[in-house]
């Protein structure tokens, strides 16, 4: 895409009420803008990096076998009040229609899966089974100082899985977990993403999260050092011993949920009285697995874990293009690598724009894009273009007939 | 995707509440599913078809420069209170928090795509530009009884687009028009789709829809035997004379409005003060354009107008799959021919279900994928297997190693 074209533009300074920053440099960089306290719109560079986000999420959810439907955000009050929470969910927000009947604003979907799934589970033989979805949540939300970490409104992946067995369940469960790690491996977030024991005592096996480490992190996990696994600090107050190999040394770090699973087993099938035949003919109570992760926040982590003082480092797997194109006055030699890059399928931002070079460095420092591509009178003269990755300080001049062998 | 792993089914009949043919049809296939009048979720199936839909305008609306972003839901009173509409449109849902503050739940994006050009425009150098989304809207929707043609929550393509001057929006207006029909008719709806002027005398030039005939049409519009240019009769009452031609000659038909385009001038633009300063350096208004599809109402229309007594006739444009893939016991073939399929990339709903010849006929029917293919003990001893085209009242046999040629 030519940056001339682009509507949207960076910035020198972030909102003065922005604190966080990942926020401040996904709108300095022109990622997203905010609308409001915890609601942003994604911008065309922000909705590329969603975009792909999501689907390494879908590929890797389909390959476990995860279905795929989209679910309605207006939700019935009746269904609320069955599994208790119209009264109970502090932050749920509530729409009323002029003939003053309530629904509920979805924060989350199991008030509509399970009676969806009820409609077409009838028998063992149709478990079990997974789907999910890719859906714009909302909660009223009250710290809202986070950027795109903790939204008002924000896009989730919720998976919701349906078994027979709590067996069938726990190996649905485990592999979940694996699933996850190379979700959060590909978006970036390999390394510094531990699982870690979300709930205490006897219900520490019925969920899990996946932290990230870093500073900006509102959690304090504590990462076993023998085996990794980590221990929400919020939960279980100090630790003394690793729940999983009682491993008796720790790491102490901040850490951002990126992530969570938990086993409802019957939670909110009950009040829906999901069941099916069993193999004796009998009903038997269906149970169930959710498993969720925040697309604005998996996004925003990976700007607080990729970033220097001058910018963004996307991940070449999340970035919004692989080059970063800048033309140095150079726009007919410029404009032929332009089109021979897109004719190769390579997605490039092309600073085409009459800017100063300083201006262009500047810029493609605080976007972000992995490979920066600058084509000068100096390369030209050294004989190619300047190739120099975002992570790196030294470029290396690339003649323009290698270049696309040199990205690959 | 193996039919027997597909968590929806079909139904032999439609909720009783239903009236509508693409809703009765769509819930019954296992497309949709209703939450409540007015709101569905899109099962796998209809997903799918969503999908197809979505990237058809996507590709369409780039190719002529739209630029795509994703805005909130969850939009500032205050900003409905400048355009007016927070206290003039009947049908907005409106939302509160825990503080009493109120936001309004989108039906469109005016109010806040204005504003957000704001803080990018400021040189006509900036100008012009379009951005759109797709996006699910909200409106207070008292009649619902057309299934997904009229819903409270439903997917849209807004595209907006700014211009300096009213010939440069009128360039882009034209422009639009041969892109929706192109839509239109990609989708599977050309032929049938109608310009239609929407407001009546001196406006008309302000505004257009795009109708569908199909008797399940809830407008009647004239149609020019001339020129084939339409006219709504809800906005101009029985006309005499066709506004583009100066044709005598009408056909009336009953018609789904599909799309409309608006030149919205400086409506919205006027109460956020979003100007540029012009060539001159003085500050100019800027005059903007929308353009906007209902995705769920076009799903709807494709199926009014492609179905018969048996079920829906997809067009392959939008079908979920190209292929239904039948064994009748005969499901080592079966198996064979779908790896083989899928190993070419070729998408087919594959029935490996233990279920009589007949329900998988009527099944396939109802599902209305445009090709079945049938592996039955007949058609391999006649040398092959039977390909059928929706539409089509008789097969023929197809040798296996000519079946992906034949297909494409």
């Amino acid at each position: 895409m030519r940056q001339s074209k682009l509507f949207t533009k960076t910035q020198k300074e972030a909102p003065k009420d922005e604190v966080s920053i990942n926020a401040q440099l996904l709108i300095r960089a022109g990622f997203i803008d905010k609308l409001m306290a915890g609601v942003y719109t994604l911008l065309p560079l922000g909705l590329r990096v969603m975009k792909k986000i999501e689907n390494i999420i879908r590929e890797e959810i389909n390959a476990m076998g995860g279905q795929e439907i989209f679910m309605p955000s207006l939700q019935p009050k009746e269904n609320w009040q069955k599994t208790g929470r119209w009264d109970a969910m502090d932050d749920l927000y509530k729409v009323k229609d002029s003939s003053d009947r309530e629904f509920a604003l979805g924060p989350t979907h199991e008030e509509v899966v399970v009676p969806l799934v009820k409609r077409f589970a009838q028998s063992y033989k149709d478990l079990p089974f997974a789907t999910y979805q890719f859906q714009n949540k909302f909660r009223m939300e009250l710290r809202s100082k986070s950027g795109i970490l903790r939204g008002r409104e924000f896009m989730m992946k919720d998976l919701y899985s349906f078994h027979l067995t709590e067996e069938d369940l726990n190996e649905y469960y485990e592999k979940s977990q694996k699933v996850y790690f190379k979700i959060f491996e590909r978006a970036g977030l390999g390394g510094k993403t531990y699982l870690t024991f979300a709930l205490g005592g006897t219900f520490s096996k019925y969920s899990h999260e996946f932290q990230t480490v870093t500073p900006a992190g509102e959690d304090t996990i504590y990462i076993c050092k023998n085996c990794s696994q980590a221990i929400n600090k919020e939960i279980k107050g100090d630790v003394a011993v690793c729940p999983n190999c009682k491993g008796e040394d720790f790491n102490e770090e901040k850490a951002i949920e990126v992530g969570n699973i938990f086993k409802l087993m019957n939670k909110y099938t009950k009040p829906f009285n999901l069941t099916v035949k069993n193999q004796e003919g009998k009903e038997q109570e269906v149970i169930m697995g959710c498993y969720g992760i925040g697309l604005g926040r998996l996004m925003g982590t990976v700007v607080e874990v990729h970033h220097d003082d001058k910018g963004i480092i996307w991940p070449e797997s999340v970035a919004p293009f692989q080059i970063h194109l800048l033309s140095l006055k150079q726009d007919e030699k410029a404009n032929e690598i332009y089109e021979s890059l897109a004719a190769k399928g390579i997605e490039a931002l092309y600073d085409d724009r009459d800017q100063a070079a300083g201006e262009k460095f500047a810029e493609a420092d605080l976007i972000g894009i992995p490979y920066r591509v600058v084509v000068s009178e100096k390369s030209l003269k050294a004989g190619g273009v300047e190739v120099k990755k975002r992570n790196e300080e030294k470029g290396e001049i690339v003649e323009i007939k290698d270049l696309i062998g040199k990205l690959k």
